[in-house]
């Protein structure tokens, strides 16, 4: 069993460390409220005060945090990962940010003589719950092979992409489907309705049909009432989208549907929506065919 | 067990039947060309020499064929499906249509005293064989009741989405997905591709995430080698997107990503591929991404 | 000067008899109402009783009428044009009729030794009365050069583009701009009001700037004031886009900003507006912006 | 009459100190290149050595450079423009840079004593010499005021718009119809030359019609032939739409046909046309068409 650091206890960081102990593996976590963190320490996990002590406390540090300036607080400074870090140990980020800082990031982790990877995921806590979970992981070979069993009992799908940076770069190239997806599902939905089919049965059939992809299945009920808390909002979306669309345009590749449906986010903030599940792209929709909420 | 009949035994009739005779009903089917029925027969089919026999001899009829032509041919004249109806029958027609053919062709079943519902599929050979198919259902609900265990045979999925045509109706809703999710998988291949990944991993790691609908699963890799025999070809799948854009413009709901991949599918005609599986498109998108196939 | 006849004296139309006698030629003209007419009768017009008897009485008779049925009713039957051309006379067809009906009379028309031409104009009775009116011509080209100094009256701008019913795909083929130009004008004004500049001064600089085509010159004011009575309206404007995106498809040419533009259109309507003048497009947007108005 | 400066003799540049010459104003000039400014000393313009020597020299100073990068060169530093201001001159910046650009050297401009406006234009050189500039002026009011008549000795529609930077966001909003006309003038050539219309006669018509702006009638000809040197290319081009997009983004206003318009300018690139006049939109759609050039 490994001994492995996690920094990052939130809803999904936290299943993560269920996960890991329910495997057997030995888990030093640290988060920024610590209050978060008591169920886990009740089930063994052992408390560390900083992300320092965590990376210096485990072999393996993981890491998930919300945004490229989350993961420079945990990762710089005195208190930071990179401080922990010594000759053997890897780094696994697991947030999303842009690929140019993972590599950035990389590099200096080297510098210790340690080794970085970056490792985004496709799904969600209820994916990861049933088992399902895809890690991608970007960097180099050798290290990869070695995390892979670890990577597993959270995946435990697992791929290797390539490069630093690259697994970055994968998860963009899925998440700019998210949007579309979504927008054509409300086209599908709203074109039941007003044909004359109940909105709870277009929606039921559709999450059983052909275009039924996980993401549909999470959010297709969604159409029939919006969550009060989002999962992934407009903002958070567009974010995605717009990274999306940027490196569309660095690397010459149309992105028309992506380039559509982002206009369509841009409306629901437009519409006042911009901290809704983007879901609500249905919402944005619904009113342009004049259909009631 | 039912008194059956099924008329269209292509890739698709042929395995229901196969199904429905494992399941103990007894089958009377007819086939325009009749070869193709041998192996059914071999198993216990019974062979009728008209759609009108196959109606005389059956409660219930299915048939499974192209398009609206060759449901009128199967339907009406001396040896067909009307003259062979009679009161307290069923038929259940599972072939894509428009919702109008379907609504006119039960008026007339209904004058016979028999019962007619729209009963098309989601999902391909492949999702049958492996007992997932969804079948949606419009009609009287008295008949979808009478109907529905046997339908489950099929299915095992099966919903009742109101009166004639709206199954149809739900069919077009569904696959106006097909194209636009297909867009946006490509994008997010070439994406990816352009990035540094390989193409194999790309679509290997797209095809186990959130947005892998049971579509992505089967057209994934044909992005890595276009299949020589279409699947569902441009011009197939265009045929369903201009249903889906014309209910659209009637029921004034707007389609915007619906209507962007379908000028990709136009493109994809543009440039000689209309017989190709519509998931070509990928192909249309890499011209315009400069990446040489 | 030329004996000429008239029917349909709408305000287009009238005002195209108008020009005719102002340049000395001798007219006769049909109006649905009669009392229309009297203004046209009042400065020397000579009225006559049925389509067919303006085709007898005149040598050359242009027709001006709403869409494919009305130019049935005015060419059919005993009292329609055809029954009043003989050998040497000419139809002119002014009016936005697909390219099929267009040949399909023509043909008849050639049956009674007479000959046809479809002439659509692009422009509104402000062109016409500015004397910037450009006339399409399509069908022999011996016709137009017989025609072309009285179309010039009208004009003064005419082109001869092909065989009968080219000048009406022409037609199409220009509208489709329309509708495009006015979302893209109504984006630029929008994303201006939002800058902070009046919404009244970006409609003026707009009007006179690289982007000012006469459309925008005509209908820019409507941003700040939508019409009461429409110029052109949504289902009038969406019925040409459905020409021009059905040509499309069946020509192989991908239209992506029409198709998009096309969709807005569908939520005007889906919003209530179908009876607005087109430009309404930008209120369409406008709410998606969450500009009130 | 008025004592002027000019930094920037470019093609559009130099035909402004023409103008203003012509006028009767006195004009002191200066460029990179001196070799160029020749002509127009010739015809009376006096030079001097450094932007600072311009500004020194002139009550009013001029500037049309390429980018913010070129603007920075000659504001900045012992040499630069900023040095040689002093109160009560004005600095009139005509060159397109985005607008928190502008408005940061607005402010160091003040603190000098002097003002400055920013005042793109809308329009080419041709425009100019027919005398049908638009300038827009974003900035202090009074200050425009002073301005004006000199203004309207290039433009002459000179428009004040609001606040420093305004200008600017004007002709971003301007700027985003070019290529989406261009696009939609496209669809219609291709859909009229496959009707069976010669390309020339297509685009003459179109040229002639209540489509045809002032860039449309520039850029027609382009799709007969595509012009050796770019008057905006593909890159410059897309530069703009970014920066609207951005803007949009900012601001909560969905671009629906800028963005698919945009889509075509990175498949330009994708297809290794980046450095061709934006016109080449036409090529792309054509190659999507199958129409062979």
């Amino acid at each position: 069993m490994a001994n492995l650091g996690f920094i990052g206890l939130g809803v999904m960081g936290g299943q993560m460390v269920n996960r890991l102990i329910g495997k057997g593996h030995t888990v030093t976590g640290y988060n920024r409220t610590r209050s978060k963190a008591q169920p886990l320490v009740d089930r063994g996990m052992k408390w560390a005060d900083s992300p320092r002590a965590v990376a210096a406390a485990a072999d393996v540090t993981f890491a998930m945090v919300t945004n490229s300036a989350a993961l420079g607080t945990i990762a710089e400074g005195p208190d930071g990962v990179l401080a922990g870090l010594s000759k053997g140990k890897v780094f696994v980020d697991m947030s999303t940010v842009s690929p140019n800082v993972s590599r950035s990031l990389a590099a200096k982790v080297r510098e210790k003589g340690a080794d970085m990877v970056d490792a985004p995921v496709s799904g969600s806590v209820i994916t990861l719950q049933e088992g399902k979970l895809s890690v991608m992981v970007g960097g180099r070979r050798e290290t990869f092979e070695r995390l892979k069993p670890v990577l597993q009992d959270i995946g435990p799908k697992v791929t290797y992409v390539g490069d630093n940076g690259l697994a970055l770069s994968m998860k963009i190239a899925i998440n700019l489907s998210l949007a579309t997806q979504m927008m054509a599902f409300s086209e599908g939905v709203l074109l039941a309705e007003k044909s004359g089919i109940a909105r709870e049965i277009a929606v039921d059939v559709l999450m059983h049909s052909a275009v039924a992809s996980p993401m549909i299945q999470y959010r297709g009920p969604f159409v029939l009432q919006q969550p009060d808390e989002a999962w992934f909002d407009v903002n958070m979306m567009q974010k995605d989208m717009l990274l999306a669309l940027e490196m569309g345009r660095q690397l010459d590749v149309p992105l028309p549907t992506t380039a559509v449906s982002n206009e369509f986010l841009t409306a629901a903030r437009g519409m006042g929506l911009a901290k809704r599940d983007f879901a609500v792209v249905f919402d944005v929709l619904a009113r342009l065919s004049g259909v009631s909420k």
